[in-house]
């Protein structure tokens, strides 16, 4: 007997298996009628745990937490029409930040379209260039041979997600109506398989001997900036640095300021002691070793710009992460191969005194004493006292904007290991709730966050999720846009209407909505102690601290005038 | 003396200058550094108002309740990178409702572009094939030439968004550093012009011919669905009706069921009398002519493909709006061009008995009194003392789902000025607190909505701006996504996990959140005293009614039987 319904649930079986063959192991779905075949699909399927998000741009930004924690893909679904659309600015960032997501939205069939059918608009190609591959098999097909070409799609747009460069993939699937079966067939799947091996990329040994005759002998750098993901990276990098004598020059995205790795070559207080024009003209790098994106710190890039070392960048994924513009090596190989290559070719270090000198600079800006005249709450020591105080093991999930920012001048470093992430693909204050619950769901481990009002604010309805969450986000309120005060927009007219916009929020009453515990920091040293009873609270705590804009910038200033003249 | 940041604002001034010479009054804007250069000509031009919003899905929503008023259009502008995604749910409702909206994003210049250069992605054609046009006029250059083309090509973007087949239109602006002039130059603007006229599309001839002789003397209706936008319409299709002596049968978005125009042949309960099959059987129209998009009833759709008149459309935009493929005379003309032109060559009206059959199922089903047992809020009780209450001349937005459904069921229709509008594009429970508060902006009137509870969670950063508004929202809480306990997946497993999403939020959290003045209506008695105070409240009312779901629809299920039977 006929039961297109049937039919609906075997192809979405069908497809849902496939993926999971691939690698997904978690789907993130929100409400609706038209994507039924698939939710049935996922909500049946043994080896599938699925979520529940109603907001879908919460929905692909939790994804891509999900994702982000070790790099597999994980599958997104909603219905048909406007909703998918919510899903383009995580998307955006999957696709800088190089994380798979396999984006299944729902449509309706080729007869309601361009109709003014209900719901219903052009969803093919609907993410553009952002995506890695786009997929458009048509509405559910019965028969054997149909299954099997679903199955080989669904394996396929895994595959191009999880490739030599992930990211996200879109699977456009109509589904004509009824979408519920007259009877629900039984479900057949299979034992996931292991997921299809792939060897790492083997740096050329030609390449290999061309970056020893760049750097042996000569003084460099490697600077490892963001989205590093490897497990094995940092051990491999951080012995390079060490056997060629070097400074490694660690982005708090890099997840090298915080390990058991060795740490004797990590230098992290580069983005302070640079504007010490002094030192940084003692610095003068024949030769940069780079891994990962471009680094988080403006002065940095600067001191690149104007230094003019010979580049080697490592980029594996076939992009070109250079805004500089200055690679003259460009190493299409796996990271940890690289390094592991150039140490055991190399022939031997270079002179102690250029390593130190870098040292001695970070120990120079170290000791610059912060003016603290008031007991107002104060970036820095949030920063050193949530890094001294979160668990060892624990991820921090930072903002971007001034957290980051913050993070890279005063995180420092230690062998105690922390994760510390961040949505850097396309650095937006968006989705960064949303990303830190997804992190928190695929670790099961408490969370730390660190963001600043707007992006709070921004991605509220993330807050949704937090029922089942555990963790600390702390929140540094400076009204409005803080970062803008940096800028020469400050000095300008209506500057408070059209770019601090300060959302004016009570954000104890956002806790109160959402069930959060709340602390309110008014002072400096409240902040510890709030810290330390909220990290042994369960459910997710707001630690709301009350930063005073311009007073922490001129504190800022004061210390960076210090820096400069130390 | 060279001063880039002056030519990148005298460029943005040109284009926001040229934008409002071309009908632009209002622009949302929301924080950004990039986008530096065309806030400051927004921010100092005299002709232009700007609304400032924080979230960039809120601020395009918002632009489209502005639009919506009265068919202007509005700009929009956002910072690079992610910021202009959050646009694409509003564009796609745009695009389907044939709203017209700039979207002018701000970029990073070429140079910066796929290099990793940070907040930096490929803005080129974003929104694909939702935008009637996307213009990419590279980053400022100086001269006479160069502002003259950029000035056009405001006039023409601008025009291509409010041409025959009005929609969102996408300029993708890059700017080099620095973003500020070194002194900002003095603003000249011109004097607004008058936009620039279009005249009316006129009906052919021997299309009208043709349209009398398949309506004459053969008992038909019209139909007028969502979006018919002009305020002469109404009395223009009265007319019609009146003279041709058949119903009008009138969507609740049509702008038909309240209003001074004739109401001698409006009909407002079909979607209720429809459901009779005595009543149903004995309607057997020869035609149809209709105006507007497909109308919200299911009911009626499934009647008239049932039925099978012969249709005419009128659809001046050029779309095919008519999910039943019944179409054999596509008018491509004005819609009260068209009116007049029928009214005023027709031979005279059909027998009476035709539009009194309709008449009588009308008040048929308007006798059948509702079983209420129990004191719980009652959606049709909701409607109909909400229509009752709000003044003359107000509007009333409604979310989809649900409540424009039980609109559609219960609003009647009557003499007192009511407009009601909702997002019947792409018909999704996003975005409706922005849409609704830019009506409100727009009118400067105080604005009544109607949502149910998931539609409210999903905009919830919308009410950022309701700090300045006045008006009443009616939030119709019934713990998740009601109207899927109409359809078969209320009988799956998992139904609440995956269909339902009920939030469990307490809104009255929310409301005091947003400084909100909060009601709760646990029974039905209170409902109107709490319409009627906030009415009077200045600011935005929140009046969450509490529906019982269960209760609720089994109420609705013993209401049609007894229209079914009666």
């Amino acid at each position: 007997m006929s039961d297109p319904g049937g039919e609906n649930l075997l192809w979405a079986d069908a497809l849902i298996d496939s993926l999971i063959q691939a690698g997904v192991r978690q789907a993130v779905i929100s409400p609706g009628s038209r994507s039924t075949p698939l939710v049935l699909a996922c909500s049946r399927h043994p080896h599938l745990r699925t979520w529940t998000q109603v907001d879908e741009r919460c929905a692909a930004f939790f994804a891509l937490g999900l994702a982000k924690q070790d790099q597999s893909p994980v599958a997104v679904i909603a219905t048909s029409g406007s909703a998918p659309a919510h899903w383009y600015p995580a998307v955006i960032e999957a696709n800088h930040s190089g994380t798979p997501l396999l984006l299944l939205s729902a449509d309706r069939p080729p007869e309601l379209q361009g109709c003014g059918a209900n719901q219903t608009t052009d969803q093919k190609h609907l993410f553009g260039h952002q995506v890695r591959a786009f997929f458009d098999p048509g509405p559910p097909r019965a028969g054997t041979d149909a299954l099997e070409q679903i199955k080989d799609l669904g394996m396929e747009a895994t595959h191009q997600a999880t490739g030599q460069n992930p990211g996200p993939v879109h699977i456009n699937l109509p589904f004509r109506e009824p979408l519920i079966p007259n009877s629900i067939p039984a479900v057949t799947v299979k034992q996931p398989a292991i997921t299809t091996p792939r060897s790492p990329l083997q740096p050329d040994q030609a390449q290999i001997e061309r970056i020893l005759e760049i750097t042996s002998n000569e003084p460099g750098m490697i600077i490892c900036g963001p989205d590093s993901p490897q497990v094995d990276f940092p051990p491999a990098v951080a012995e390079l640095a060490r056997r060629m004598g070097v400074p490694l020059l660690a982005d708090p995205l890099s997840n090298l300021r915080f390990g058991a790795h060795a740490q004797s070559s990590i230098i992290c207080r580069y983005d302070t002691f640079l504007h010490n024009q002094k030192i940084a003209s003692e610095i003068r790098p024949k030769w940069v070793l780079r891994f990962g994106a471009a680094p988080v710190s403006k002065t940095l890039l600067q001191f690149l710009e104007t230094s003019r070392p010979t580049t080697i960048l490592c980029a594996p994924r076939g992009d070109w992460p250079d805004p500089l513009h200055q690679t003259s090596e460009m190493v299409r190989a796996d990271p940890v191969e690289l390094c592991n290559a150039l140490t055991e070719q190399m022939q031997g270090p270079i002179e102690p005194e250029w390593l130190q000198r870098l040292q001695r600079a970070e120990e120079q800006v170290q000791q610059v004493q912060l003016e603290m005249p008031e007991e107002n709450p104060n970036p820095q020591l949030i920063i050193e006292q949530l890094i001294q105080t979160i668990p060892a093991g624990s991820t921090l999930f930072s903002g971007n904007s001034l957290p980051i920012r913050h993070l890279d001048s005063w995180s420092g470093c230690g062998s105690k290991p922390i994760r510390i992430l961040a949505n850097r693909g396309i650095s937006g204050i968006d989705g960064n709730i949303s990303t830190m619950l997804g992190l928190e769901a695929a670790t099961g481990t408490p969370i730390f966050g660190l963001l600043g009002d707007l992006a709070c604010y921004h991605d509220m309805n993330g807050l949704l999720a937090a029922h089942t969450s555990n963790g600390v986000l702390v929140l540094l309120n400076n009204g409005g846009g803080g970062i803008f005060c940096y800028l020469p927009q400050a000095d300008l007219e209506r500057f408070e209407q059209h770019w601090l916009t300060p959302t004016n929020l009570d954000f104890s009453k956002m806790a109160e909505l959402y069930s959060l515990n709340h602390y309110r920091i008014t002072q400096q040293s409240g902040f510890q102690p709030a810290l330390a009873a909220a990290t042994q609270e369960p459910g997710l705590s707001l630690i709301e601290v009350m930063i005073d804009r311009e007073q922490s910038q001129a504190q800022h200033q004061t210390w960076l005038d210090a820096v400069r003249s130390s």
